[in-house]
């Protein structure tokens, strides 16, 4: 069979494979939705564009592509990244964010991540809380935009995650099925990967 | 700055740079949903695994990427693509079926293909109408799966649609926004497009 140009191989390991474990608790920056959107109008005006990265991390059970996401409360649920400082680049500043987001504290059992392929980038072209993955027709000084990017996993790994977060390993069906829960941008998810040739180990 | 792994840039032309031209019609194979499942249950208790190509031909208006679709009646979207023979690889099978759907007859006029890299797929699990971006669990005989191809277009060329059906150009923000009318893997065409870098000339 000949190659498929875009279909790139990732190799999923079962969510056996890694153990999950807890670290100290990273304070949530903002206590609600309209705080939230004061400060991104602010960093907004003091350094324009907010570039925000986010890893795709796979792991399987019964042979289904599941994604790790952090789960706070019973219904925030979020794929670990985050934020750029300015200049940083995305790659290793995805890195960074990992590392804060999954890496137990001790350097030893530190992951060494791996970043790879573009999924997909979502925008948001105005100070609230509606991403599209398009950039809307004459929106030309869009707020911020989204970058996620496939993490192959090492075939085993210990994670460990701020303690009022917890590190869930959803289907693939349940993300496509349930908008709703999970938002547009991760219900579509499934689509955006359905070019990987995801192959169970 | 860096180049991004799997953000493939794509040219994205004016459609005022193409024009659209109507050939002899070709006749639907099935008048209804119900023969259109016996004929899907036959082929595959005779061939097996039904293997469909399908092309993703983006052009720009007011610099917003539009994908275009055969229209069929009012309320029929497909992409260009169609049913590969037995044996048949999946790029020379695209080409000759964007060839049938939308070269002119006139062999001078007729249209060079260049298949790019893979979109996304679908899976049909059973012999009925409904897709999935996945296989679902525990699906082991797929009745069909159909892979969805980036067609980088030449900057300006000659279309010729059969006469049932009309070429058109539909926003990212309208597939988007209506899974209603498009259906759900239409209209998560703008998410797997997310991740190419559509450059509107
Ligand atoms: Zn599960
Ligand atoms: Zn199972
Ligand atoms: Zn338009
Ligand atoms: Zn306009």
């Amino acid at each position: 069979m000949s190659k498929i140009i875009g279909q790139t191989a990732v190799s999923v390991y079962p969510l056996s494979n890694y153990s999950f474990g807890s670290k100290e608790i990273k304070h949530e920056k903002d206590i609600n939705m309209d705080q939230r959107m004061a400060r991104l109008r602010q960093s907004y005006e003091k350094l324009g564009l907010r570039r925000t990265v986010e890893g795709v991390l796979v792991v399987q059970e019964h042979n289904h592509p599941h994604i790790l996401l952090l789960q706070r409360g019973v219904a925030f649920f979020k794929l670990p990244g985050g934020r750029l400082r300015p200049g940083e680049d995305e790659v290793s500043g995805l890195k960074r964010k990992l590392t804060n987001a999954l890496a137990p504290a001790n350097p030893q059992l530190r992951i060494s991540w791996d970043v790879g392929e573009c999924v997909g980038t979502q925008w948001r072209p105005n100070f609230d809380n509606v991403f599209y993955p398009y950039l809307p027709p004459h929106i030309t000084k869009p707020k911020e935009y989204k970058r996620m990017y496939m993490i192959p996993l090492p075939d085993k790994a210990v994670f460990a995650v701020p303690g009022n977060m917890k590190l869930v390993a959803v289907p693939l069906f349940e993300l496509y099925d349930n908008p709703g829960r999970f938002g547009p941008s991760l219900a579509s998810l499934p689509a955006m990967l359905s070019r990987f040739r995801l192959n169970v180990v």
